[in-house]
C-alpha cells in the first residue's frame, strides 16, 4: 500500500470495527491492525473519539463518491441505479459486518454528538441525492408533474433506511427490497405507469 | 405491585434496559433494579440469555395487544391509527432510551439467533396487521381495486423500521414521519385521492 500512515490507520480502524463491532473498538485493536504501535496512533489522533470521527469522515468521502457516481441515461435509471447503490449492489457496498456495525454506531448516536451529526451528514446527503434525481425526472417530464421531490425523497430515504435495518435486524433480503422499492417508482413516480394505477 | 416475582424481573429488566443499553445490561443490574437477589432471578431465568429471550416476549405480547387495539371506522382511520401507533403516540408508545436500547438489540441479531428470531416475529406481525388493514381496504372498496396488500404492507412496514431508525440516529422529527406516511396512503392507497395523481 502506498497509502500514508494516517490513512492506513482508517483503514484498519474499518476491519477492526468489521471484526470486533462498535462497542469494543479500542485503539489498541486498531494499532494492531495497522501493525503499528499504540503510540503511532495517538500521533496522528489524540483520542478514540477523535480517530472515530475522522473514520466517519473518511467514510463519508467514499459514501458520496460511491452515490455521485451512480450513472444512467434517464431520471429512472439513475434513481434504479441510486437504490443498486445503497442496498443491492453487493460487491461496491460494504459487507454484513460492516452494516451490522454501523448499526450499532447508530444506536450510539443519542449519546454521542459528534457521532449524531457526522450520520446527520449522510443522512442529508442520501435525501439530497435523491431530490435532485426526482426534481430532474419532474422536469424532464418522465416523472409526474405533480410529484413533489422533497416528499418523495424523504419518503424513499426513510425506507431505504428501513431496508437497511430490516437487513441487519431480521436478515430481510435486499433483492425483495430492491424490487419494493423500483415498483413503487414505477408506479408512484413515472408518467407512464401512473396511468396503470397500481399501488 | 400485584405481580409476581418473574414479571417483576421482567419488569426491572426493561428500566435497566432503558438506564444502561443491551451491552452493558448484567443479571446483577436487573437484580438490584428489581429489589431482588441475583439467586432468585436466577431461579426463574437461569441465564442472562433465557431471561432476555423471556423479556422479548413480554415486550412482544406488549407490542401485538398495542397494535391490536388501534381502531378506527373506516380502513383509513385504522391504517392512521397504526402509523400513529408506531411513529407518534409518545404517551403510548415507549420513550428515547427504549428505542435506542432496542436499535441496539437489532445490531446484535446477526449474532445472536435467538434475539433474531423474536425480532422477526415483530418484523411479521407489523407487516401482517398492515396487511390485513389494506386488504380489508381493497375489499370495501376504499383503496384502490389494483392496490396489493402484501406489496403494499411490506413498504410501509420498511418504511416504519427506517422512521425509528432515523428518529434514534439522527434525531429525526417523528412527527414530520408520520406525516409523510399519511400523505404517502392518501395519495397511493385512497380511491379519492389517486384522481388526483400526486406523488
Amino acid at each position: 500500500m502506498d497509502d500514508d500512515p494516517a490513512t492506513e490507520i482508517l483503514e484498519a480502524t474499518y476491519r477492526s470495527l468489521c471484526r470486533r463491532g462498535y462497542a469494543d473498538l479500542t485503539v489498541e485493536d486498531i494499532a494492531a491492525e495497522a501493525d503499528r504501535s499504540k503510540a503511532l496512533v495517538h500521533y496522528y489522533y489524540d483520542s478514540k473519539e477523535n480517530l472515530f470521527t475522522e473514520f466517519l469522515e473518511y467514510l463519508y468521502e467514499r459514501y458520496t463518491a460511491h452515490l455521485a457516481s451512480v450513472a444512467g441515461e434517464t431520471p429512472r435509471e439513475r434513481l434504479f441505479s441510486l437504490f443498486e447503490a445503497v442496498l443491492a449492489d453487493e460487491a461496491a457496498t460494504p459487507g454484513e459486518e460492516f452494516r451490522t456495525a454501523m448499526l450499532e454506531v447508530k444506536a450510539q448516536a443519542p449519546y454521542d454528538e459528534a457521532i449524531q451529526a457526522n450520520l446527520a451528514r449522510f443522512d442529508e446527503y442520501l435525501f439530497e441525492r435523491l431530490r435532485e434525481i426526482i426534481a430532474a425526472g419532474v422536469e424532464s417530464g418522465d416523472f409526474r408533474e405533480r410529484v413533489d421531490p422533497a416528499t418523495a425523497a424523504e419518503f424513499l430515504a426513510t425506507t431505504i433506511t428501513g431496508a437497511q435495518t430490516r437487513r441487519v435486524a431480521v436478515g430481510y433480503p435486499t433483492d425483495r427490497l430492491y424490487e419494493t422499492m423500483t415498483r413503487y417508482a414505477d408506479t408512484h413516480l413515472l408518467v407512464a405507469a401512473a396511468a396503470e394505477g397500481s399501488n
